[in-house]
């Protein structure tokens, strides 16, 4: 099996992260990531069949490594359930509003992009999303559980907070501005809160 | 003045809509727009200087439609303040809902995509989507004015509705359905409501 801690695996894909994020997955040639990976075709295509494969897989890797970090946050017993969603959606307005680079935005960046134009990352970005949903959904549960947020909060709501971060940024990104993400935070503290945060 | 009544431009504009909604801006070759929309290179260049020019000049079409077709929905004293929001977001959830074609989705296929690349493009986006924010705002005043939508709802909330949509759109591009926008369609009533609703 291929070993995916290589150094040239690594390079590519942390190569791949910086220039996509910005320019999007069609701008960004298979040379142009060459160049800045240092590492020669040959190694490219030792580890994916084409640059379609490679999108895939640097989505797959990207949601392996932020799930992982969502689950680091959402288990932390010292804070309540509430205090873990809002810490969240604080990190993601802190990393939404400064420009894209690398390790962030890819689904804000890709999201409509290839959706009508490569099945395989579509497919994976469609994984990854919903991996999240399931998480703020479950966060939600604790909340619930601990007191901290609204018992009458609807099974839906953790879709929709995802929807509205995703759009808030999507603004941000036009706006060259915060403005839509501190717009975001305080509809989730709206949105989550029971009486007793209030 | 170029007449933008003239058939070549209105020619070029809706083989550009045709072709952008579905494969985005940089995937658009020039050439394919100009066998789509029927009409030799010289006409392009009398009025557009340039495919940046053109992309610029699509958004600003489009939402000079679309923010009339807004406005006589919006000005409709048949129905009600949370009627016509309502109404508003039950169409958004219908057009989009289907893979996207001509006359939708700019702001969801192109927000991400052009922002971090031209910027007359991303500021002729920002001012369309402010546009639509402040027609949402003006509507939830006549709601609440009327009595039908909650009177506590917080200013931001015009901007986090269209958030939603926003982001619901791009969820429901990658999961191919519908349910993320059946999921904004909850969470809206929701938001609005006034007790006399529910």
């Amino acid at each position: 099996m291929k070993s995916k801690s290589n150094e040239n695996y690594q390079q590519i894909l942390a190569a791949g992260y910086q220039l996509i994020a910005v320019k999007g997955f069609n701008y960004v040639g298979l040379s142009e990531i060459l160049k800045v990976a240092n590492v020669p075709k040959g190694s490219f295509y030792y580890y994916f069949k084409s640059k379609e494969h490679f999108g895939e897989e640097l989505i797959t890797d990207y949601f392996s490594e932020y799930l992982t970090s969502i689950d680091s946050l959402f288990n932390n017993d010292k804070m309540t359930g509430y205090e873990r969603l809002m810490t969240y959606f604080q990190g993601w307005a802190n990393t939404q509003s400064t420009p894209c680079n690398e390790k962030k935005c890819l689904v804000v960046k890709l999201g409509a992009e290839v959706s009508d134009l490569s099945e395989p990352m579509r497919i994976a970005l469609e994984k990854g999303a919903a991996g999240v949903i399931a998480k703020i959904s479950q966060c939600i549960q604790v909340g619930v559980k601990d007191g901290t947020i609204d018992p009458d909060i609807q099974d839906q709501m953790a879709d929709s907070l995802y929807h509205l971060w995703l759009g808030a940024s999507v603004v941000a990104k036009l706006q060259k501005n915060e403005a839509p993400l501190l717009s975001a935070l305080s509809t989730s503290t709206l949105i989550l809160s029971s009486k007793t945060n209030l």
